[in-house]
């Protein structure tokens, strides 16, 4: 059972002969794939083989107690069997086959439940699995090679939350990771404190939650990404402390100064504020908790806040640097705000372009299968059937063996998936 | 002090020479009677003579603190000394005749207050000792003979607590209780976890709070008591484990299956969802917590939540089993729907039809005294005067020496009470 | 760093050859100079001098984490340093110079911040430096005489913590204080258990917060003030007990009954109550919390709660003892009902008229510097300029050097302050 946040990964996964993990995830109205999207791309970047093992995740309901029960939907089953096989895993296992009857994990219930008898769990476990006979084969060991990443830093975590600036979470890899997913950008997350992940030759657009604690030579690497044509997301506090978290005695954002395209000498804890108008194009134009007191050299402003005292300074800046730019966001963004910033690098990089079309609830994954083949799925994240047009390439669909012509409608059904293959 | 709900009354009892415990409870806009009512219902099961004392109750306001006194209204502090003796108590002493002038109970405060002279309360208290003085004799020894339990297991409420599926209150035996009290359904409270308490010949309906914890032979009585006639209200999560508190490992609810009607593999907590139209006539027609999925077999369903999800099961049913009926919530009900379905089983049996006529802010308690008359005292809980038609046979009002006619108007006074002796 | 609550002050300074305190503020919007003002007003009567130094105090942002960083808005650090010169000290110093890199501390920002460099904040402490190099020999050893005090008893405070009444502030010294404070009332603030500070003889009107603790001698001063003419305005549970926290085996409030004009035996706590209408005039007519059942004997009273129950008895009354009054409020008053109980006694004694037709957020300090010569500072607590007519005789502004003429309209900056020395 790996924690993404206290273990140092990349050292696990090297002494590991095939990487596994444990995923537990919120099933009922909260399905919405994401965690297990997030804890894919993250394994994959520190799985040798980049395919893992899923070796427990839910069954029914789980917990210590009673409380909190929320075993899957129709559906809702299978629909996660499938999203881990679309992020990589080459095996779901789940915790456990049956239930215990006494102790601490009573209520931590398996395919079987206490009876030990065949249920609705574990018809639809069976239906899955039978799938699984007949096309795992064209499913198992994808490979994806993406074009994003985010940029993840246990040391920088640990410091924010020493130190922290909100009764909240102090580090927003989930909410970056919210932004990219809900609008079908995969990407990767490079856990990036060690010097052998910071290598980023392979990107065209870095997201970079607080990167509050880095080396000077890490900051310029991502410097040199910008300036040789890279698209940068980066939030607040980036820069502020060295590789021991003392805070560099100079003009922050210290080595990022000239990458970002301007200094700042004062910040401030804030309410909910709205932003004077701009255009980001955000339906939220709020933002919250804290903002620096940005002042551009070369930075062009791209939001201010509608205060007297604060609205003297923009908290959100693009710096064209070098061939690349770099969007610096100085204060904590509504949801939908750092989705439109997302949005307009990705533009600017013809990033994900043909999925970008289709949004949460609609998913979309895909990667190459051991024939060389594109794997497509679609999943649908609701309790309606939803009508998209299919969005890639004539595929073969392989749960019902019929054609998927581009343009095409097809329905997915509630909690469903469609996984197409192109040939 | 006596705990309900930790202590083994049964055992602790039955080396008192004379049952005497302490009642603390709600004055001003909460008093209500309720708590004064449940603690008389049990005592009066586990007494070896049927009546008790009440050495401890409230006298002016009481805490550890200054914070939440909340001394008397008038009239109230006479209305709890007859409520004690409408259920069975001998005696009514308080805590205590003076108060304290420092310490802990600085303020738990007595008859008399700091300054040692009469005031209000003591002015109330010395009205009510001299009613006694006169009326007494009439209403001590008072006898019940109940149509209605409340089985009670601690048993259950321990491995509850230590399995919680709420946040909330797990047991709900004050909730049932409530439903009871306040349509003037008189019962006793059994605790039924020894086999010497789980004689059931003497009532015509049992009400059952989530029996969790119980073994094969007391939930056969309980079938037993059903086929023979008898009419139950049961709550979730009954027979779910054994005497050792281990998950019976066979469909649910095990041993109680047959009488119930119906089986269950799964379960789920819910927000409050709101029922189907049905025809128990509840004006709160929701259910919140916990929901069963209950598969019938015999059992008519009586409510489905109206969700695609849940709404495939129904989460109350009512079964009718050898001459009986077992009505199951398999959920948490609104308090209106449980007074609802209560009443269903009460008028299959014609229980307190008469008294069903009143609801609470009027209370009717009635019983037998030495004389072998019939002694029945109204209660009025609220600061309006209250007139209703007297519902007994002619009796004479002790208090006031009058003559009580079957039907004619008598009127309550704010926090008063009326009582009638048949004869 | 000295707190007002936990420590024996008067013992505390006697040692100290010059006294000095450390005090921290709410800036930003919550900027209202109140705690400065009641720091000074403390200052002043335990400190030998009746100047004192400030040692520490607000630069930027601070706290022992990056949470709740509010640094001052343009104006406000200057406009402390003169809220600290107005209430009697002689040098205000901040921490600190410079901020550290590391550790605790690292966002308890000083005058500089991490970078070293000039910065807005900087800027602006250098205007208030310079402007003290010109003007400050007309500022320091700033002397006031004040007709009004506050007793402020530490024995009460504690022994009230102890056996609380309430789930907030037991202790309502800072809502008298803010009461006066926003109407411009200028008072000392007295440490009272010990019986050196005893002498109210230089006052006309005193605010008592609830002087739970107290010996009888002390309750007889303040009878025999009011018997000589003196104006009292009381809170509930004043007298309750003796210097060792016994409550009193007497009627309350004891000996301060006479003086009071009436007795109670019970009191309550109670929920927000309406008052019945009266001739108070507050535009809040609520009390909440406690309320304490007075039975008057010489009192008037001045109002009683719109409630059944509880309206039976007056909760505020006004006793004409002697030469004086004492208004006694037995319950928590609204914040507008006690400002304008105080008005109300001020008013019989031509207290701060002039001063009293302003309100906060114009707040007005006066004194006498060592030429002899009045000081009146006005503040504008406010984000809008603010233009009121001047209410002092002819002066002389001392941050530009122009005349400033009683009745004429001066204009006050945002965040600003003006100075008119008479002469």
């Amino acid at each position: 059972m790996p924690s993404f946040y206290d273990i140092d990964q990349v050292e696990a996964f090297r002494q590991m002969e095939y990487p596994a993990i444990n995923v537990y995830y919120t099933m009922q109205n909260g399905q919405d794939g994401m965690w297990i999207g997030y804890s894919c791309d993250y394994m994959r970047t520190v799985s040798k083989s980049h395919n893992f093992l899923i070796t427990e995740t839910n069954a029914q309901g789980t917990g210590w107690s009673s409380q909190n029960q929320w075993p899957p939907y129709d559906g809702q089953l299978r629909q996660n069997m499938y999203a881990f096989l679309s992020g990589g895993a080459n095996m779901v296992e789940y915790w456990h086959w049956s239930t215990l009857h006494y102790g601490q994990e009573t209520y931590w219930r398996g395919i079987l439940g206490h009876d030990g008898q065949p249920n609705r769990v574990y018809r639809e476990f069976q239906k899955g699995a039978k799938e699984l006979d007949k096309i795992g084969g064209q499913l198992v060991n994808l490979k994806k090679t993406n074009r994003v990443a985010i940029l993840f830093s246990h040391d920088s975590k640990h410091a924010l939350d020493y130190m922290p600036y909100t009764d909240n979470d102090q580090y927003k890899v989930n909410m970056m990771y919210d932004a990219l997913y809900r609008q079908n950008i995969e990407c990767d997350i490079l856990p990036v404190d060690k010097p052998e992940m910071q290598d980023f030759s392979q990107y065209d657009l870095l997201l970079v939650p607080s990167l509050y604690v880095a080396t000077d030579d890490l900051l310029l690497k991502i410097s040199d990404f910008v300036k040789n044509g890279g698209e940068v997301v980066m939030l607040f506090k980036s820069g502020y402390t060295d590789y021991d978290n003392a805070v560099r005695p100079v003009l922050a954002p210290g080595p990022l100064a000239e990458a970002c395209g301007f200094t700042y000498q004062e910040y401030s804890s804030i309410n909910t504020l709205t932003l004077k108008p701009n255009d980001i194009g955000a339906s939220d134009n709020t933002v919250n908790t804290w903002m620096e007191f940005l002042i551009p050299t070369t930075a062009k402003p791209l939001a201010a806040v509608d205060h007297k005292f604060f609205g003297k300074w923009p908290c959100i800046t693009e710096n064209q640097y070098g061939k690349g730019h770099l969007t610096y966001i100085g204060t904590v963004p509504s949801a939908d705000l750092l989705w439109k910033l997302i949005s307009r690098a990705a533009n600017r990089k013809n990033i994900a372009t043909v999925e970008r079309k289709y949004q949460y609830p609609i998913i979309l994954r895909s990667g190459t299968n051991m024939s060389g083949h594109k794997i497509h799925y679609i999943f649908n994240y609701s309790y309606e059937t939803k009508t998209i047009s299919y969005p890639f390439p004539d595929s073969r669909s392989l749960l019902d063996d019929q054609k998927l012509s581009l343009g095409k409608d097809i329905a997915i059904e509630p909690w469903g998936v469609v996984i197409g293959e192109e040939k």
